[in-house]
């Protein structure tokens, strides 16, 4: 099931009064929502779609998609026959919470373990954006600096995981993975670390035993 | 030479009003300045860096960085010779007019062939942002996804160049040169296009010959 809306600038508004909407709305439900944020690239739709496909037999989960254009993402994740989502922001550079409540009334929450959100692929602004999730994980790729989280240290320190996706690649690569995890941790100590490649599935039963404490 | 300058939200006004006074001081001083965008880690201090080495003898470059925090990419910067001012934009996600206006305080212009300005890594907002250069480049590496130009069409349709990076990489990626530079040709068919590697040097000749006819 794939839904396309298009959200205008003007229903930027409101934004921590509609999260906690959002917020009651999962907790009456019984769903758990994580916000999945990163660059663009680093990864979250091919993580998604996997962890999509491996938890099928397990949880019903549904996806909200954010991008600035296109439902690429979300023909992607319908693939998986998991209920998608696509909100398309056009000029906004992340979601917010109005976006996504729009979203969810075009998605049947009844029996939901998780809520995935896909927010735009943007390392800085949907930091400050609760979308009434229960927590943001951070993707982050191994072609990207090991420096990244403190550059950009915020979207790092609202964080609960991060996800260091492509470890696959890094024989290739010029990234001490090491590195880059510490300097995640100096920015935030709390924050649940997993090293992954969607290619191998290096990681992945980690992050779902993760996913699974996460619930309720 | 490296300095540091910190920019407060509170200077985030009158743009285009500060982009023409910046555009006038370029032209002043017969320089050709170039603003650089692209998602995080897809490169740009990596390509500034091999840029400013190979063309030491024949230019005088100086460059202006933009991250919300840390002067980890000045100091990769400021190892090749170059002079560069840092500007850390805190909460900001990209650099304005206004900021560069004031990083251009602390460079000496006088004799300079070109004003090279890493914006803060975030494909959507700096797309919005005049900062009185004569063009932006687009930087996207082969380890983002094909359909980043379609996704976030507006910084493909305003930039004047495409250098997709990282091409050592291809042949451990999943990754379609063709299709990235189709996507990215569909948005802005008049996008200059370069293939290149910071590790092999493939495609730097090309993109300097580029380079050299766009000054003045």
């Amino acid at each position: 099931m794939l839904q396309i809306i298009e959200v205008r600038k003007n229903v930027l508004a409101k934004n921590d009064e509609l999260a906690a909407a959002n917020r009651a709305l999962f907790a009456r439900e019984g769903l758990t929502a994580v916000n999945f944020v990163s660059s663009p690239g680093a990864g979250k739709t091919t993580l998604l779609v996997k962890t999509l496909t491996d938890l099928a037999d397990r949880y019903r989960c549904a996806v909200v998609e954010g991008d600035q254009r296109t439902a690429n993402d979300a023909e992607r994740i319908a693939a998986t026959g998991a209920p998608v989502v696509q909100i398309n922001t056009l000029s906004a550079c992340h979601l917010d919470a109005s976006m996504v409540a729009r979203g969810l009334t075009a998605l049947d929450l009844a029996g939901l373990d998780y809520l995935f959100i896909e927010n735009v692929g943007n390392l800085v602004c949907p930091a400050g954006y609760d979308l009434g999730e229960k927590m943001k994980v951070v993707v982050m790729s191994t072609t990207e600096g090991e420096d990244k989280p403190v550059k950009y240290p915020k979207m790092f320190r609202v964080s609960a995981a991060l996800l260091l996706t492509k470890t696959d690649l890094l024989p290739h690569l010029d990234f001490d993975a090491d590195k880059a995890v510490d300097c995640a941790l100096q920015v935030n100590p709390a924050l649940a670390v997993f090293r992954v490649s969607a290619k191998t599935g290096e990681g992945f039963d980690a992050w779902y035993d993760w996913l699974a404490a996460q619930r309720g």
